[in-house]
């Protein structure tokens, strides 16, 4: 069952450029920078409502951001639902024939576990799916 | 001030195989479907938490949704993010040099007001400011 979306993450080359625009136009606060060093990627959290915009930037070319910023640009990357039982919705995808990229949950930002559906079979959408730690 | 994300639209070739992913992997329900006809575009609507999915599917080949599945394919368009007052972040947003696509609110899905502000100015994110009317 999952409860709500966690955060929107988005891919950009510099979280200190668009901040700006987060913080001056829409009038977010960032409330933490956190680099998760598996990734190779800082991210930036803004609170909106019940859920976050992460800003997501690469802190190596070999970063899979990186990657993804080069081929795609700046924007969406993946959208993170909150769930409370992580492994019963991989064996509910799987069961549906859908791709996981993770086949167990893995560490993730802020001390959760997530794991990733890949966008093959979400229709386009980078899919994760995050529990905290004590859920 | 902007109180919550509305919905998240993903743009998707059909909403009928689409809504297989929210509705049996995911678990979602599909509150309702709408036809936009000024935007050529059929939309289903899932609630999760506070925000919605939503899906969107093209209803005419010059539909503004058919040309981006053209070049980008399947996945996110844009992310609404629902405020009290439109003019005002148009306003700000202006004032920061934030080009916007809509000068005044036009009518969107759900009987909302909505104007875009353009992904160039967003750091490639298309972003859409949404009010119900009577806000």
């Amino acid at each position: 069952m999952l409860k709500k979306i966690d955060h929107i993450g988005i891919a950009v080359h510099s979280i200190e450029k668009a901040r700006v625009f987060y913080e001056k136009v829409l009038g977010l606060r960032c409330e933490r920078i956190e680099e998760v060093e598996s990734q190779q990627v800082r991210t930036a959290f803004f609170p909106i409502g019940e859920t976050h915009i992460e800003l997501l930037e690469p802190t190596s070319p070999d970063s899979p951001i990186a990657k993804f910023l080069e081929k795609r640009g700046e924007g969406f990357h993946h959208i993170g639902y909150l769930g409370d039982d992580i492994d019963h919705v991989l064996a509910v995808a799987r069961s549906k024939g859908c791709r996981c990229i993770n086949d167990e949950p893995v560490p993730g930002a802020g001390g959760k576990k997530i794991a990733f559906l890949h966008p093959k079979s979400t229709f386009g959408v980078l899919t994760e799916i995050c529990a905290r730690e004590d859920d």
